[in-house]
């Protein structure tokens, strides 16, 4: 892993370099798209039995040794080159080429990825059960999918503020972020240069990239929330448009009979954009002008294919809040607007909470469903306990973990500085692998085909001593490695059939091992054959195992020839 | 915090300082336990509006600035001067006093504790739902209870083994581990000076020790799992009830004829104590001695009220393994044993997984409830996933919060060198802390009477900008606050309305803060006065809102006083 690009200075902004090379014991290969001449990407982790394992790659040409990297002229273009549809009364987008039965370019490289068919990709986006975020203008992107009948996917959040961080720290977040898992990165830039950041961000991302256009209309504005119009607010959805961000968060449920609801809450509001609505809204005691111009702004986001997340702006802050009214009421308005905009050709998702207690997290998912005609859910945790700030990526994974067990599509990450600052690089490292647990734990859960197969693939490494293939098949195969590293550092400890935790001279793995040579030896495979034996005094055998016994802490490769009974 | 305390050698070992001292925010506190002339110990966190926060309180003297700590002597041995009942039917245990219908002084302690009815206590435990850990001989500890209907409870393991670790720092992870919130601790040594690492965690515990005899016993036989015989075993769990082990794992529903069910499993036997009690019957092809001699068993236990943590020893290692055979054959054993212990005097729970998908979670619940008659259930996690090695208190803090919303009494903790070395002390801490966000989430979810009221006076003081009580009130306060400190390091910021976050000029807390305001003053707390409101243009109040809005990040204070009118 090396840390080098370009570094290059433009007017005040210094962009630094960032994280390049691939993943420890793994290489990038594309792999076919069938029935087109596009490649996918793909990360094939390699065993010390030679064999292979493959896993979906979020990370883009940075793993790849083969890549140019030059941040400068961003990433190559290349769904420029793709065929592209011609619009669908009007609608350019892939919910309207869904709808009219078209399998698009995306769909065909979305269902390799997955492994699924290019008709359930289709079929999915069609439903508005699944969005492809993917702007015309973000070429560089690498299509993905978000749907609960696909991997569950998550997002990470980056962006500098006021106080905080710099344009090259943001792209370098947005680099490592994708390189450990993220499918897709939000940037939530407050403080100045927020054009300029989105800009390199963008021009560099393989995944496809979300904001918040508030943000940067309130800066526009000094900050002063009264102060927002729609043409303002308008024109700064267009200019995002422009520069290729592939979805928008839009708090167009914050409505002004809703906002008094949240008086008696012990957090009252605490997304930033839905108190930045709340504020309008009652300083002009009119309703929000998010909500009054919807189909305008489902018209201008119809032209790019930019997908709506239309936001949670009254979800709760604290496990108090949770389930009440006025998230609810909000919620029930993104239903409608929803509908709305599905009818415009524009896919949309809904955002979701934020803190709730376990027992009432599946009522999230359910009313989502039911009010928001299965648009996809995209949660923000949720927090499963308000006490433990410093920990609140491990609080929210485990209501992550059950959302989207429940039928989430994506999770947005939290990271160890919640609630508490902003996060670093190793923050955000840590929040997308306790994300990526989260979202695997749940694709087990929910059955899906590939999710199992590399829980197994670890397990047997684990089981057969190949520390290294046991790291490699990790989420973090570096952290793995330092930790076992830290009791047995030497080279000679990785082949060991052994670990700190028992020493050398005792280990339930070895003894597993020899338990199943016995029974295999013995022909013990069923319950009748083991009563059978059993009857009879274990065939006698008894000698045989007490020499294997003896000897139990045997090479593996040695008992495994045979040696042992020598 | 001091890390000061006795520095003591004995022979070879070096018995290191602990860490002393209250933790940050708090003092302990002794209250009155009704009914009694005893005190049990509460943890007082103090907040800076002058009010005051009590939790439940596991760390013993050395958080108390009071206590003279002196690791030679031993803690106190308070409970020898309590007064105990006589024995019924030769059984001076607590289930056989609960089940005579007498509420001992641990139970009034704990009811105290716990903030629950005397009666609930006595009752729980007459009926096997919940264990009292506390071995006559261990009168150092403060009693507490596992069972369901009490507050979720967590074990952290700690130990040597041949490759790593001293006395001393077994010793001081013990202290660190209860300062954090361990409510038992298990000695897991295996390596040399097992009994003397033994005493010394014992005379210094203020919380229930439990161990697994079969690793001593082992030692003694030079690592052979062939050699082990009854007798050598027996004379270790007198050896160690003698000591003043509160509980022991016991695998003794590990028969010959479910080994050759593990030899399929993607990872066998993974179980310590189940590989060992595999081995030897495997050798000697005959019933477990634990099995056959189970009632010799429980006499001896009874005689100490050690309780039984009837062990999983064909317990899951992996996904691929969870809910299969070999682990239900012996989860039906452990009911059969559980039977024979409780009629004989003896308190009972039983160990859980392990590695359990989370769809496969709730089952290991159901059957452990039906099978065993609802004895306490204390599981290892379990893991959501494998394929996280060095996150595994995440993979597992998910299965375990679960798990515990269904039912489980005590979970015990992982910690991130889990598969790959012995956890040092800050894994130990984090493995706590993890594991204190799983039982508190699952005391939410299962709507314990005081598990909600930290979580709101934690929001409201995050709502307030009360930073110091945000950090105190938390479960790792120094974590909180370093992490805060990272991107606001200034005294100052900890007073500041705003955070790294969002920086100065917007922040969502405090927009709410006028919207509640603004609701307050107008009226508007229900739908209907809402909706009139609405009706009239908002009481045609705008203006005045909008005054607030062009002022909207005075310090809260001048707000609240009306200033930001004038």
């Amino acid at each position: 892993m090396a840390t080098s690009a370009s570094n290059t200075e433009q007017g005040s902004i210094t962009t630094g370099p960032v994280t390049t090379g691939p993943i420890e014991g793994s290489t990038k290969h594309h792999l076919p798209v069938p029935g087109t001449d596009l490649r996918f990407p793909s990360r094939r982790i390699h065993l010390t039995d030679g064999t292979h394992h493959d896993v979906y790659d979020t990370s883009g040409p940075y793993t790849d040794e083969a890549a140019r990297i030059d941040l400068e002229a961003g990433l190559p273009r290349a769904r420029d080159a793709w065929s592209r549809p011609a619009p669908v009364d009007g609608a350019a987008t892939q919910l309207a080429w869904a709808q009219a039965g078209i399998i698009t370019a995306e769909m065909r490289f979305i269902a390799a990825r997955e492994g699924a068919a290019p008709e359930l990709v289709r079929s999915e986006v069609a439903a508005g059960r699944a969005v492809i975020p993917a702007n015309h203008r973000h070429p560089e992107s690498e299509p993905m999918i978000i749907g609960k009948a696909f991997a569950v996917k998550i997002n990470a959040n980056i962006g500098n503020s006021a106080v905080r961080s710099s344009i090259s720290d943001e792209v370098e977040k947005m680099v490592w972020a994708a390189r450990w898992g993220a499918d897709t990165i939000m940037d939530l830039s407050t403080g100045k240069d927020i054009h300029r950041t989105r800009e390199w961000i963008l021009r560099n991302s393989p995944v496809p990239v979300g904001t918040v256009p508030i943000y940067q209309a309130l800066e526009k504005v000094g900050g002063d929330p009264t102060a927002l119009t729609w043409d303002l607010y308008r024109d700064t959805v267009i200019e995002q448009c422009e520069q290729g961000v592939d979805y928008m968060t839009v708090h167009a449920g914050v409505l002004l009979r809703y906002v008094p609801l949240t008086a008696k809450r012990v957090t009252g509001i605490v997304s930033r954009g839905g108190s930045i609505m709340a504020a309008w809204c009652l300083a002009h005691h009119t309703e929000s002008f998010l909500y009054t111009h919807f189909e305008e702004l489902c018209d201008i986001l119809r032209g790019y294919d930019v997908t709506f997340s239309l936001g949670d702006g009254l979800r709760p802050g604290s496990i108090a809040d949770a389930n009440d009214e006025a998230q609810f009421a909000e919620l029930r308005t993104l239903g409608e607007l929803t509908k709305i905009a599905k009818s415009r050709g524009v896919q949309v998702m809904i955002e979701g909470p934020g803190h709730v207690p376990m027992h009432k997290i599946a009522e999230n998912v359910r009313l989502e469903e039911q009010w928001c005609e299965e648009a996809p859910f995209y949660t923000l945790g949720p927090l499963a306990t308000d006490i433990a700030p410093a920990y609140d990526h491990i609080t929210s994974a485990i209501g992550a973990a059950m959302i989207a067990q429940a039928g989430t599509a994506m999770l947005c990450y939290v990271t160890p500085k919640e609630h508490l600052g902003l996060p670093n690089r190793d923050d955000v490292k840590t929040g997308v692998i306790t994300y990526k647990i989260a979202a695997h734990s749940a694709d087990l859960a929910k059955g899906h085909p590939r999710a199992q197969e590399r829980d197994d693939a670890l397990s047997k490494a684990r089981f057969e001593f190949r520390w290294i293939d046991q790291f490699n098949l990790s989420l973090d195969p570096d952290s793995a490695r330092a930790f076992h590293d830290e009791t047995l550092p030497a080279e000679p400890a990785k082949t060991a059939h052994f670990c700190s935790m028992c020493g050398p001279k005792f280990c339930s793995m070895r003894i597993s091992a020899d338990v199943r040579e016995y029974a295999a030896e013995h022909g013990l495979e069923t319950q009748e054959q083991i009563d059978a034996a059993i009857a009879i005094g274990m065939a006698g055998k008894s000698a045989e195992f007490a020499d294997h016994g003896s000897r139990v802490y045997l090479p593996l490769t040695e008992a495994a020839t045979g040696a042992a009974d020598a």
